[in-house]
């Protein structure tokens, strides 16, 4: 992503309740279901911009992946908590953009991610660019 | 399915082993990872006998597809308890069978169930007849 | 549950969007996801009612555990599928009770489950009464 | 860690089967649940040296979280591949140590991680030296 620049920072929020099954034995939120809540983050900004992954698909055959994950523990949330997945855009590139999120309960920050999608021409599972309409979304004209 | 009937009994078991991912904030293994210890052993089940799903979609473009479950819970497992899925045929219909599940632990059971798997032509969404191959399997000649 | 009896019925609805973390490779929801969207439900009913499961813990040491599941599986639901989950109480006994829970896409079925809990004196895993407070809660004078 | 450093690198070795329950609708592993089985292999090595994370709370009231991930990518694991999770010591500090871990299929690596666990006093919630046994065992006198 050497071509990444900073876009304006815009913040999505999303809420995520914690329940049983996102729980373990330890009493807190099992490490792996924290990517599972930036998940949900992420398809909910997309849908909010009125972005459809599943007609991206059907429609130019074109799927984003996660390469790379950044995650850093700093509290254990637990069961039925209220958290926030604050989600921003951290850089985007030709193929793939970076998010940044973090989970918050109140103000205490629980975990920060940095996320990595790249696009995927899904049938020959190569590279492929982001649409220019997703970029121009993310990243309006200023 | 009428026209079940009972085959002879033959039991499969699947080791399986709890970890930090099935259990919840309770202490013990979250309710509804009982019928993903089930789907396993029901899987490896059919791969012990050579039978495979993947190929059964590619090849006839059939699946299985779960439609009823009864379940009973009468002991919670818990972490690093080392598990067996006992699985026996109950009955076998024309389009469906029903799989009889126990998980013990050593000589103790904590869960049953009866799960029915039908047989689905997958494009259509249409319930299809299941293949010979299976039934012979799974209900050798007297 | 002998003396189960039939409260008034009342209908709680509670939505929920399916995400990629609930599906499986034959592109629906897996079938135990189904059984993790009942207990959201059934946690955010009696949250409304401000009955906190945590608190009766804590405060009595009882917690309440599914001992019983009978589910029909009709359709399956898919990728960002905006779902119902309507619950209502089918029974309610001394030590038991027992939700009816359907799962909806728009006014089609698509899952039908009985669902029992029982109340558990949790440090002797014990059956205990059903607090009055919830009974109360449930299955309001007439 | 700034008193890491490397001991002799050995490597454990554990197989994953990947069930529906581990895909999601696209055909391949949920991104998720990769960091599930990196933390099987992780219990399971503990195991193998005898080294009880039970027994460690109990006894010294003593747990192990997670605290960094960093997860690249490379290849999606699908439906019935039989992995391997092949995991090293990539460091040990004095609160912490760092496994290194590849989920590979075949000759090919899938997925790259390094997990940081830290030791915690679970009460409070506090850092706690690393059992000098656990050290011991990962690390053998030269």
């Amino acid at each position: 992503m050497t071509d990444s620049h900073i876009p304006k920072q815009r913040v999505h929020e999303w809420p995520v309740r914690v329940y049983y099954e996102d729980t373990d034995a330890a009493g807190v939120v099992y490490y792996a279901n924290y990517l599972r809540f930036c998940e949900r983050a992420r398809t909910e900004w997309l849908r909010a911009l009125n972005f459809h992954q599943q007609q991206l698909m059907r429609d130019e055959g074109l799927a984003f992946v996660v390469t790379r994950v950044e995650a850093d523990y700093l509290k254990g949330a637990e069961l039925d908590d209220a958290l926030t997945v604050c989600s921003t855009i951290d850089s985007i590139g030709r193929v793939s953009l970076c998010f940044k999120q973090r989970i918050m309960r109140d103000q205490q920050t629980l975990f920060v991610a940095s996320v990595t999608i790249a696009c995927v021409d899904w049938a020959r599972r190569r590279p492929a660019r982001l649409p220019e309409k997703l970029k121009n979304l993310l990243e309006p004209p200023e």
